[in-house]
């Protein structure tokens, strides 16, 4: 039944990595990939991404949350899907392969299979979810959230950096915010989530391997820090007498520096730093921070904010700063389900691949889907150092036809590996 | 001849205070104090300051630069002039007291003695300087620089946040930038220039003395730091491969208060931080801090430069960030004249003030003045523990009052002094 080779198949490896680059123009900079929720970028992202998936012979519906969906339909009535994707938001100046990858892999796999008049007894769902990063409302994963039923009504309230709020950008797109409920799968209708996804680090990188089986991703946690301290003339204001916030802040960044090295699982990253007015002159009154803590082992993870929460109010305390911590978002690890691992790593070995497994640093749709279906993450190699999030992100051709071939590997046998699962 | 008190003189005061206010009204954000170089709020300024000028009696000129000045003709031909002055743009969300006072000051007293029909031998100037915060521009004391002749033609290429260069700013507000040499001063044509300004540090207040005589005003170096590390995504980027730009900042900064603190006279300040398109989940590969340090010895303040340059280098090489540090700014600290020093010193006498000397930490305009005139200054007590550049900057009406008196004594005095100087 398979078509694929060990080799990659070069056709389609080269229409992948050429659509990710037309999808790539939908940007809100020129010169730069920036695509935030609902945004024109975005919606003309959303536009052309379900124009190939009708031409790949899908059905196509968006979702009140923007998510684009496209069916590519089974043999078999009243089959659970078997659903696939990723997201098609970007953050600021980020990489064209982040997402987009797993949305136009599957999608280009499907055109094959449809040029082919072949389908499957499971009908197969690739969601391109709107929305992961979190950039332009400060919470991620609204597209799949959404689907997976755990959507936060009050994320709703929460405003862009010009004091839009998410319910009137979703207005102003014609989504209607009243009817999020109803892009939540139903129950048990979902058979399995696969993502495929660039790896965003630099471990398949260094091992010379292309692809990689997730075992699990990381939990995390988000904060906004708020330091006052008092203003003050750049001067006059001795030192000793300074509450300067952004020194606090300075303080406050070294030590989540400090406590999340040396834990081989733990990371800790300050990505926004604002001292709000800044001038030469003046000793900063105010600074705010975001801060993002992550561990693929939950009790890691809460001991490092624990540490870190009782530091800062040491820091405040001895520099007379006030803070204000407000936890944005924590989620759980995600662990992938072992029969679907072992599905990647049957087509692995099918495609002459080496298996390795990997834990997943980065946050993805599939940890929300978590919540409604098993869910198995396939990594494809990251190429410069494992930078992803910016514009040297990077990967090959030959990485992405191996991939296909994985990828269509897995769904050509998902009928069985499914059916086995369910005799055990 | 002089119609002061000891007591001060509450209508002088309140007439002081007042206008403080209604020049407080031009600002470029409603419910903020920030005027900013040639915004239509520092025109505005302008404008009333020039009203109030004429009312006075005073002729008005408005320079190149944008410096408002008047002039209050003296009765005897040929004499130079005694000029007086400070600025009238303000730092982001500052208080209103920060060089208008030394504008509104004189304004006022001069005022009373046109009411009076009083003139003295020489002419008397008071220079609304244009720019002295060097906020927009990121370039200092444009307007007095131009009286002194030293203002320098490369900052007319300086642009603001919105890209506009100070040349095409000058334009829109109708001075010629290719004039600017005409607003210096002609050789001797300034007898001495003084300046009246509230302290903008607590000394005065902490010894309950509302008036103060500058010895010295503080040297200062300042630089726009750009470092460059590796953007990368927060999730999978282990701690010991991350080139975070943010976390060299953080260290350079503690680095540059830790080397200033316990030494009396040395200052040091980061006011700017920015993450250009920081995000929670995203590593920053960049970071743009400004860095401000002064000194009343320039020994000191070189000395402390020199380490930080070190240090900042040793940062870098650890963490793999490349630095790219810009000096924008040097002035060698200048010396208040003895003979002027001594006039204020029999001022506040006469006014039953006792006499405390102190530097100044901050920079004024008259340490740009200081190259083509001797120089003095007066500082006024400053309340709310001494805090400028910030909307809870104060003084009290009293203490308007009773700088007015020593002001008003002094230059009534002043052709005497004059005299006496010339004639050791």
């Amino acid at each position: 039944m398979s078509l694929s080779s060990k080799a990659g198949q070069p056709d389609i490896g080269h229409e992948i990595i050429e659509r990710l680059h037309i999808l790539a123009q939908h940007t809100e900079q020129e010169g730069m990939m920036t695509r935030t929720y609902l945004t024109p970028a975005h919606r003309g992202a959303a536009g052309q991404i379900a124009a190939w998936m009708r031409d790949a012979g899908m059905t196509v519906r968006r979702d009140a949350v923007g998510n684009v969906i496209g069916r590519y339909e089974g043999t078999e009535a009243g089959k659970p899907v078997l659903m696939t994707g990723s997201h098609f938001d970007t953050v600021r100046n980020g990489g064209i392969y982040d997402g987009l990858l797993g949305i136009l892999l599957p999608i280009t796999c499907i055109a094959k299979w449809h040029r082919q008049g072949l389908r499957f007894p499971f009908p197969l769902e690739v969601a391109a979810f709107s929305e992961e990063e979190g950039v332009r409302f400060k919470a991620p994963m609204l597209g799949s959230r959404a689907i997976a039923g755990t959507f936060e009504q009050r994320v709703l309230s929460h405003t862009d950096n010009q004091g839009i709020t998410m319910r009137d950008a979703m207005k102003a797109a014609d989504l209607n915010p009243a009817q999020i409920a109803s892009a939540a799968a139903a129950r048990d209708s979902i058979a399995a989530f696969v993502e495929v996804h660039i790896e965003q680090g630099p471990v398949l990188l260094n091992e010379d391997l292309p692809l990689g089986v997730v075992t699990a991703i990381a939990g995390a946690t988000r904060y906004m820090l708020e330091l006052e301290g008092l203003a003050g003339h750049a001067g006059t204001v001795p030192m000793h007498m300074r509450q300067d916030a952004a020194m606090a802040a300075a303080e406050f960044a070294l030590f989540v520096e400090r406590r999340c090295s040396n834990r081989p699982d733990l990371v800790g990253t300050i990505g926004q730093w604002t001292v709000p007015n800044g001038a030469t002159n003046v000793i900063p009154g105010r600074a705010i921070l975001s801060l993002d803590v992550r561990a693929g082992d939950d009790a890691e993870r809460l001991a490092a904010t624990a540490d870190i929460t009782l530091e800062l109010e040491h820091i405040c305390a001895r520099r007379k700063v006030r803070s204000t911590l407000t936890k944005t978002y924590e989620t759980p690890s995600a662990v992938c389900a072992d029969w679907l691992q072992e599905g990647w790593h049957a087509s692995l070995a099918r495609n002459g691949c080496a298996v390795r497994s990997l834990p997943s640093g980065a946050g993805h749709d599939a940890m929300a889907i978590a919540a409604v279906a098993p869910i198995a993450m396939l990594f494809v190699r990251c190429g410069n150092g494992g930078i992803s999030h910016h514009p040297t992100e990077t990967m090959t051709m030959e990485d992405a036809a191996l991939a296909s071939n994985v990828f269509m590997d897995f769904v050509e046998h998902f009928d069985t590996l499914s059916a086995s699962r369910k005799a055990t």
